[in-house]
């Protein structure tokens, strides 16, 4: 019998704590899920016969080491900084890990000991970063050895409400940490469109929109996130003049999110004086003009250069900006008092459920003539455990584990999923999760 | 014979070094002066008979203790973060020391035990801060010594080109560190207004514009400073409703460089892609979006809302960031980008003299009557040497150091001229060197 242990057991790792439990008969698997909360572990695993929950806690380093010792394989569904405290003592014992976040450069710096050791480090085995990078490189790879130039690429992504339960003017809910929503994008958005390097300050952010169509979902629109030039040396598209990522959400949004932007609501470096008593009217308010003359609205309007009775404006008035309602948050920064203020109206319901979509956009060169293909993915959540979240990050990271532990997938030192001995098979199992991207192919 | 001992040679001390210099024999002085060049020390002494130039580096600590041994006095203008340095050797050994920098942390901590060997740690006596400090506590101690209540201060300084030299499309020269004119506004502007508090974020500050007329000098704009609040503390005036500190500028010079802030182009936290080959054209256009069609002006007029030609891409037109020059810095940030186009156009010519604008208004209630103060400086420079900005920081903190030599000031511990016994004689005799406010009272 081979143990895999997980750490952490919040609501990202419901999908792959179930896939694992369900395949446990199958492959002789006893799932040991630790997190500090007992209960939450105890939740998941539902008294399976090979599963087994235990209070866990990162600071009792005896607990970590003892744990990692009787276990095969680690999987860490902690907080992205407490990665390198786990893999450290994996490759310490010969233990294959595996992360849902990006690679660190203190996880980097274990490459060459796992390496030694014979075991793998593998992150980014999620759904952004994770099937993102496996999708895409799967299509250029196919480009490239037909011998195809590749001259564009866009790749999106949003974790959205699905379109059954999208039921506000925002056509938002909030399906994973606000905290990030509303801090989403601040600092600098760097891209390449036609060979010209493109640099977007966070106050322009929201303006620099580009619309997509998704299958039969119809329209979004995407922003550009942080750093899409880095992807030139991820994918081995160096050369390529036009690259960008982004995120999605449905048309509308970035317009009026960006009035919050605008006034500074979204600001995370200060503290407002007197926030607890403040209203949320004041609160929009202290970021304009006095004017003695134009109401809080007419004064937003003006600043954003709307009308009043505009869509955008519909969207602030239904979120309560302009209530008289306190704030009730201490020495609160303006982004913690706008997260309370979107938690209250944004908030998943209990029947509601989430969606991430996903598309890819590859324009290459191949025999003269110019073509696109363009590659979807729309998953939808099950229900309030098994989102649609839960799932794209749980299951590729369940599928690499068994691979692993099945000898399928024979990597060592620290990896991400891009290169076809990881993604393929991957890919190919996802599909049998509903997890499949649907790709079209056109001549332009 | 009494020795005073001056840290640092810059363009700000001339003015400083010629007044103890003219006084030295009236008051039996020698003045040292040191500096990392020992040329730009002596070009300042010019072979007085009581005036010593040496090579000095604060790095030098035997050299530091050996001179302030030797001196009565020593005034730093150094760099603010090495006042420390210098100030707890001056009260080991228990010499006075003046600067004309904002009093930081580490020398608020030194408060008890300069005033336990009784000497005075002097700060702030320049001209913002400094003579903005004396002028408007003279007028705020004025007003609630006859029973008045503040109802409103505003107070905004400039440093600008003389008129008579004021002759390109921004009316502005750079008569003072250019980096700090670039980064000027970043982070959040805190003021209040009508009891009402206001944040104003970054990219809207150069929005948030009042107008001013100063004396004969015409019109001025004026946008926030970065923390006005705090003023309530310094000044005693913790009650006032409005409360605005603010630099000023001429008219149109803010909208113009708000297209600079609009496109990021004053950001100082990356650096970008192979720099030093970009145009000016093309550092403008890795700002705003691809266009197969528009060119880079009409993209510019676009995002800012402005005709092609208006006043403000006039000015932008003559700062030549439209031209094919190559930028030629490596690995340069957009502000030291910014900063090098600007530094061809915006340098202050060998003929040319720049001028201190500083203007306060009070507001306040007396006898059921409102009553409003206006108190005004205008200083322009003498010569490249003797600018308005020598002769505004360096006289104050030279009558400061000739009166605590007199014990005419006779506090200790670390102080600010706040108090009469320091700003009354210090005012009164900066009139001689044509630094005099002319004070306005109406009915309002």
């Amino acid at each position: 019998m081979r143990r895999i242990f997980i750490l952490g057991a919040g609501l990202s790792a419901s999908t792959l704590i179930k896939y694992l439990l369900d395949n446990s008969d199958k492959y002789d698997w006893e799932i040991v899920v630790g997190d500090l909360s007992l209960e939450t572990a105890q939740n998941k695993v539902k008294n399976h016969p090979n599963g087994k929950a235990i209070e866990f806690d990162i600071k009792n380093e005896q607990q970590l080491i003892d744990t990692i010792t009787k276990s095969d394989v680690v999987i860490s569904m902690l907080p992205a900084f407490m990665h390198p405290v786990v893999a450290r003592e994996c490759v310490k014992q010969g233990k294959h890990m595996l992360t849902a976040s990006y690679v660190s450069n203190e996880m980097k710096t274990l490459d060459i000991e796992a390496k030694a050791k014979g075991i793998a480090l593998m992150n980014e085995l999620g759904v952004d970063p994770g099937i993102d990078h496996m999708s895409a490189m799967k299509v250029i790879n196919e480009i490239k050895a037909k011998g195809g130039i590749l001259t564009r690429f866009m790749s999106n992504t949003g974790g959205l409400v699905a379109p059954e339960y999208d039921n506000n003017p925002w056509n938002y809910k909030f399906t994973w940490n606000p905290r990030n929503v509303i801090l989403a994008g601040q600092g600098i958005a760097q891209y390449k469109e036609e060979g010209k390097y493109k640099y977007v300050p966070y106050h322009q952010l929201f303006n620099r929109i580009i619309k997509v169509n998704v299958l039969e979902y119809g329209e979004f629109e995407v922003y550009p996130n942080r750093d899409s030039l880095q992807y030139r040396e991820i994918y081995d598209i160096k050369e390529i003049p036009t690259i960008l990522r982004g995120t999605m959400r449905r048309p509308g949004y970035a317009k009026a999110w960006q009035t919050f932007v605008l006034l500074g609501a979204t600001d995370d470096t200060y503290t407002m004086v007197s926030s607890e008593n403040m209203t949320y009217r004041e609160f929009i308010n202290s970021f304009l003009p006095y004017d003695k003359k134009l109401s809080v609205e007419e004064k937003v309007a003006q600043m954003a250069g709307i009308e009043m009775d505009s869509e955008t404006m519909n969207k602030l008035r239904w979120l309560g900006i302009f209530e008289n309602r306190k704030v009730e948050l201490k020495n609160a920064t303006p982004a913690q008092i706008l997260q309370k203020i979107t938690m209250d109206k944004w908030k998943l319901g209990p029947e509601d459920k989430d969606m991430i979509a996903m598309q890819h956009q590859f324009e290459y060169e191949l025999n003269g003539q110019k073509k696109r293909i363009t590659s979807s993915l729309v998953v939808e959540g099950e229900d309030t455990t098994h989102t649609a979240m839960s799932i794209t990050v749980g299951t590729p990271l369940a599928i690499a584990t068994k691979m692993l532990l099945n000898a399928e997938i024979k990597v060592t030192g620290v990896h991400t999923p891009t290169i076809p001995e990881i993604y393929e098979p991957i890919l190919l199992e996802l599909e049998d999760y509903k997890v499949k991207f649907i790709e079209e192919e056109e001549t332009i």
